[in-house]
C-alpha cells in the first residue's frame, strides 16, 4: 500500500489502516513525515485529554469509564496508553489489558498501546504522532493514559488539551504529586478510589495547597477537584463535566489554539532533536567513541573533552 | 577564583568549593569541561549507589540511615538527592530537608539537592558530574537518591555502581515496578516499611517474579529481595551487606569497569545532544520557527515539514 492509499484508508477510520499507520510512525521516521503530511488537512477535530498520575492511582479503570460515557453519549474515542515496557511482560499488564478490551470491542473506540522501548527520547514524539493519526482518522476524543512520574511522561501529559490529574486518597499523595511536578501540569485533579478512607481530607489538602497559587490574571483558570470511585462507575460524570469546562474555557479565552501551538512548538523541537542525533552518529563517530572511551575510563580524558572532540570532528569536515 | 584553584579545593574537600564546583556545573556549561578535566585523575574511587523506587517509598529516610551506618564504619558519604522542583516549594519538601539536616550536620557526609528545573535533557548528565565533583573530593561512596518512574530518572539510577530499588509491602507495588521498568534496574530490592502488613507476601511475591527471569550466564547476578524499616533503623546492615556482596560481584568478574565505561558512553551521547542542540537554535532558528508554526497550526504543514525545512537550512549554510 502506499503512503497516500494508507493515508485515505485512515481518513476512512479503517481499523487495519489506523494499525499499519501507528506502526509505521513507531518504527519509520522516513514514511512518518510523508503520511503526516497526507493526513494534515484533517487534523484539529479530536479533544485530546492527558490522564495521569502515579502509579496505582487507577488511570486505566478510569479511561475505560469515561471511554464508556463519551460512547454513550454518542462520541467516538481513541486511546494512546504509554505503558512502560517489561521484558517479563511484553507491554501492558494483563489485567490492564482485560479492562481494555471490554472497551475496544466497540467499533467507536480504537486502543492503542505504546511501550517506551528503546530511545525514550522519541516515545513522547511517537505518541503525539499517533494522536495525529486518531485525529485524522475523525475520532472526537483522544485520550493519553499515562504514568505521571517522570518528565517524558509528563511531556505526554501536556500534549493534552486538557490534562487530569489522577491521585488516590492516602495521605501523602498530594505531596508526592507536588514533589513530581503534577501540580504544574493538572488542568484539575482527580481524587479516586474515594470510597477509601481520606478522601475529603485528600480533597480538602489538594484544594488548600491550590489555593496558593498565585493567579495572574483575571480569567485565570482554578483547578478543581473532584471525586470518583471508577472502579464503580461514580463520579465520571463529574469528572466529564468538568473536562467540558474547562475546554469551554479554552476556547473562549483563544487559549486553546495557544495551547495546540505550543505542542507544535515541542515536536518541531523533538524532531529536530532526533534529527540532529541521528544524522550526527554515523558508524565513524561511534567507532571512534569506543576507541577513546577506554582513555576516558582509564581517566586520561574527561567525556567532554572526548565529546567535544567528536563534535569538532563534525566541524572540519563541513568546513 | 580560577578554575583550577577550584578543583584544587574540591580535592581537599573543601565544603564551600565543592558547593560551587556543583552550582558552576548546573549553570556553567563552558566552565563545567574544564572543571572536570582538572579533577580527572581524581576520579574512580567513590563507590556510586543509586536508590530509587515510587513516591512515598522511603528513599530519603533510607539514604539517611545507610549514610549514618556508613559513617560508624569510618567512610565518608556524598549524597545527590534529585528532587523535582514545584513552584509551590521551591525544591525539597521541608520534612526530607529535616531528615537529610540531621546527617548533613556531620563534616564526613556532603548533601546537595538537585532539581529538574527547566531542560531536564540535562538533568541526568549533570546529576552524573556532580557525582564526579564529590568523588574527586574523595567521598567514599556516592548515594543518588531519585524517584524511580520516568526516563530520565532511571537514567540518574543506572548510573550508579550498584542500583537498589526500593518498594512499599503495599499489594501491587511489585507489579508497579515491573510496568514502571525498575525490575530490569535493580541489582537488589528492598521492601521497606516491612513492620507494616504483607512484607512477607510482598518479598515472595517479588522473588516469584524475579525467578522467572531467564538467567544467561553461570556467573549471573541474581537480585536479592531483603526486608528493613528505615524509620525504625531495621534491616540497614543487612542493606549494606547486600552492597557489598554485589560490589564483590561485580569487581571479580570485571563488570565494574564495563559498567562504569557503559555510563561515561551514555555521557558522551547526552553531552553530544546538548551541543548540537544549543548549536543549532540560533536566534535566527528561533524566530524562523515561531514564523512558520502559525502555518503548522493551520495544518498548512506538518511539524515534520517545518523540521526538515529548518536542518536543511542548516545544511544549506554550510555547504
Amino acid at each position: 500500500m502506499t503512503i497516500p492509499e494508507l493515508a485515505d484508508r485512515v481518513k476512512s477510520r479503517d481499523r487495519h489502516a489506523i494499525a499499519r499507520a501507528i506502526t509505521t510512525i513507531e518504527n519509520d521516521d522516513q514514511s512518518t513525515g510523508r503520511l503526516l503530511r497526507e493526513l494534515a488537512s484533517k487534523l484539529g477535530h479530536a479533544y485530546r485529554i492527558g490522564i495521569t498520575g502515579p502509579p496505582g492511582a487507577g488511570k486505566s479503570t478510569l479511561t475505560s469509564e469515561l471511554t464508556k460515557l463519551l460512547r454513550s453519549n454518542g462520541k467516538t474515542v481513541g486511546i494512546i496508553a504509554v505503558d512502560p515496557t517489561s521484558p517479563f511482560t511484553g507491554g501492558a499488564l494483563l489485567g490492564d489489558r482485560i479492562r481494555m478490551q471490554e472497551v475496544s470491542m466497540d467499533e467507536g473506540v480504537y486502543v492503542r498501546s505504546m511501550a517506551t522501548r528503546g530511545s525514550l527520547g522519541g516515545l513522547s514524539a511517537k505518541a503525539k504522532d499517533a494522536a495525529d493519526i486518531l485525529d485524522a482518522a475523525g475520532f472526537d476524543y483522544i485520550l493519553f493514559e499515562t504514568v505521571g512520574v517522570g518528565q517524558s511522561e509528563l511531556d505526554i501529559a501536556k500534549a493534552a488539551d486538557t490534562t487530569v490529574v489522577v491521585l488516590v486518597p492516602e495521605s501523602g499523595d498530594a505531596v508526592q504529586a507536588m514533589k513530581s511536578g503534577l501540580m504544574e501540569i493538572a488542568d484539575f485533579f482527580v481524587v479516586n478510589k474515594s470510597d477509601r478512607e481520606g478522601a475529603d481530607q485528600a480533597v480538602r489538602a489538594l484544594t488548600t495547597i491550590l489555593s496558593f497559587r498565585v493567579t495572574h490574571a483575571e480569567d485565570e483558570w482554578i483547578p478543581a477537584v473532584i471525586k470518583t470511585t471508577a472502579s464503580k462507575n461514580e463520579g465520571i460524570e463529574n469528572m466529564l463535566r468538568e473536562i467540558d469546562k474547562h475546554r469551554e474555557y479554552l476556547e473562549t479565552t483563544g487559549k486553546l489554539a495557544l495551547r495546540r501551538k505550543a505542542r507544535e512548538r515541542e515536536r518541531v523541537h523533538e524532531l529536530i532533536e532526533d534529527m540532529l542525533r541521528i544524522d550526527f552518529w554515523t558508524p565513524a563517530k561511534s567507532a571512534l567513541l569506543e576507541t577513546e572511551l577506554d582513555r576516558v575510563a582509564h581517566h586520561e580524558k574527561t567525556s567532554f573533552d572526548l565529546a567535544h572532540e567528536l563534535i569538532s570532528d563534525i566541524k572540519r569536515q563541513v568546513a
